[in-house]
């Protein structure tokens, strides 16, 4: 093999690397969501009502905010590993701040589970009864320094002088996708002000409209992408 | 290299991509069963019935359901690997709903440790006795989403309007492994009609037929394919 | 691409994926087995003596059991794991038997942290004054399984009737292996008579010997390996 | 396909397989290091001071020295994977030898969650109140063994005469890469005397100085880089 193929392998491989390990840090942290669900216990339900189907399911009842915190945080996990997963369609290179921004992103993923934990651990009556706003805005900040990290991968990726992307992102499709890599936190900042100043109810819900936002986005980028017709595909 | 080639390399390492983090999460999920087994612990034994092989022995029976279940859910998780393994042999390509399939396919793969503890907790003496089935229906009910989930996997991975499989997956076959894929969680669901009008005791038993049912399933394709000669080998 | 050389590309991947899929369960495996170590509880102290290092110390000391049994299962999960490595470096494709003993080998991978974790919770002085057999009963168990689930894969790889070596693994380096194979978990169950009817004391310090002995074996090899010079290089 | 061309396609492949079994292990470790930190729990808090803000808030500061702990071990096993990156960026082969330091260094990342969770369980005011050593000491000690088996992978990996990097790295890359393996830990360890001779609480400090020497460190390599110009650009 010639020097210069093999570097190009070699540096490429380095990328799939670095590719791999942020892919097993999101497939680690979205399995581990799971351990925050705990099984009832059989001792306990021996001294507290005896061990019937109409305890079990009682027990099981109590764990509903638990399974929507999975369920949320599920789909949010996946939803940052296929935006990850197509930002990294683009990449060719990368460079030390790329790899920089790649660990704090993974840090926000790898804090996940333990903020899942924490707001679905009070996301019962409590939550409501007390307007407990301490879990939710835990759980919010940490989301949005996820989507902040993600936004400036986006930048570093799509910003030409680095040439880390070959060839370079268009530039329409880079404002559309840093533009919804700022919605989803944004989003989700915007329960704060509605919990502190309303009711911490109405907050919860808020979540609810990110598929809804992100379809609407992406009709109007793959509305743009029909117009522009030099975009590159998705 | 030319770019043609370059983009073909590039979508089959981003399909690569998507394989690899579903192993990750088979993975992580098949070893995280595990963990849904306590071992027996020292300072509790010192206060029941004191450290000796007899009570040690007596804790380990304790623990031989939570065992049996992380075996069957040990081998349903293998089983559903050697699946996906098959299925994305045929896969050359992927679109959103393919990748959004897959992702609910292994939400109710992660959901699996939480389940199999969950019903191996009252899988003891208490099932029968007291007639449990809310454990049992858990159960299943998980696993058949699993199944169905990965029915329509094949229904759009073999549509070969959407031209994921290159060359497209022999109809006869696919009607083979949709059948398959339709028949296991079948098998499990029949356990409920059992449990609820009979006996939970009978309804137990029922998954231990799988193995029996799946070979004769493959031995009826194995024959269609000697039949029809023109069917791909998996 | 020539459809023939798509196809061995293609069935290549699928062989890389059942690679990756048992690294991923390796590395899972060897990591669990730091969790079976819990950390010293501050408010347990709090109540047991103080908070100071002459208790902190004495909660270490406490955990030197522990420390142990997750060094020796690092030293035998790591030590299959080069096996497994040097033994797929043979093969060149995979048929269902293979993929199926693959899964057991790996079952038992999986059962180690709890194996290690139930074995050194009671590996303190209660085991020598009780001359306690169990838990050391079910890790020289777990381990055999292991071993024997090995020796398969070594048989099923090396028959050159499957062909799954391209080329063939040399017949007397196979049986070099699969002797191999044989001996660490034979050392392994010679722990049971010596425990049984002796001292559990000395069936302790066998596993001590697995490194002489390998080397021994090592050496042998190498030795036959220098006389039938046409040897493949491991 | 030729022989030697397959051959050589094998042993990379080997390679790669070391390294992305490498890559899991850091993964996994790196994610467990939140299972250190427990969620608040609700029924605690029922029993001490009532569900509010207020106590909940409470119960987050005592977690204060969890989250730096976690930060701190989050960025150091995050270095250590981009320094493993960056060797095995010139590695082409490997021995036995360079397998068993690998598994080495793994141990001691594996290790991590337990040292960092142990750290951090007394990183509160009685760290400084009583002066704890033991767990500082743990903890360093600990990092130290991963530095130096990184530090004796390097020498390994550099030494000429194995011929594991082709083209073999420059020598006073080599010298930088080394010096810098050991500067790490020889930080963490004068975090001893001190802690010992002077005031725990200076000691705690000590780590923060690492990306200031690193980047010093760094400044100096590329340095000399530019001025000799022939070596190779990591």
């Amino acid at each position: 093999m010639s020097n210069q193929l093999y570097n190009e392998i070699k540096k490429e491989f380095q990328l799939e690397r670095l590719i791999f390990f942020s892919d097993a840090v999101f497939a680690i942290a979205i399995t581990l969501l799971i351990l925050e669900i705990k099984v009832p216990d059989k001792e306990f339900l021996k001294d507290h009502g005896g061990i019937s189907d109409a305890t079990i399911l009682h027990e099981l009842k109590l764990l509903i905010p638990k399974f929507l915190g999975f369920l949320l945080s599920f789909y949010l996990i996946g939803l940052y590993w296929s935006i990850h997963h197509r930002m990294f369609g683009f990449v060719t290179t990368y460079d030390r701040p790329l790899l920089l921004l790649n660990l704090i992103f993974l840090l926000f993923i790898v804090l996940m589970p333990f903020s899942t934990g924490f707001y679905s651990e009070f996301m019962g009556p409590e939550l409501f009864e007390k307007q407990l706003k301490v879990p939710m805005t835990f759980y919010v900040l940490n989301f949005c320094c996820l989507g902040f990290a993600n936004f400036f991968m986006w930048r570093r990726v799509g910003n030409r002088k680095y040439k880390l992307a070959e060839p370079p992102i268009d530039s329409l499709f880079l404002a559309m996708a840093s533009m919804r890599a700022l919605v989803v936190p944004l989003i989700f900042l915007s329960m704060l002000p509605v919990a502190y100043l309303t009711n911490v109810l109405y907050a919860v819900w808020i979540p609810m409209s990110i598929p809804v936002v992100m379809r609407i986005a992406k009709r109007i980028i793959e509305k743009k992408h029909t117009t522009h017709q030099h975009i590159h595909s998705s």
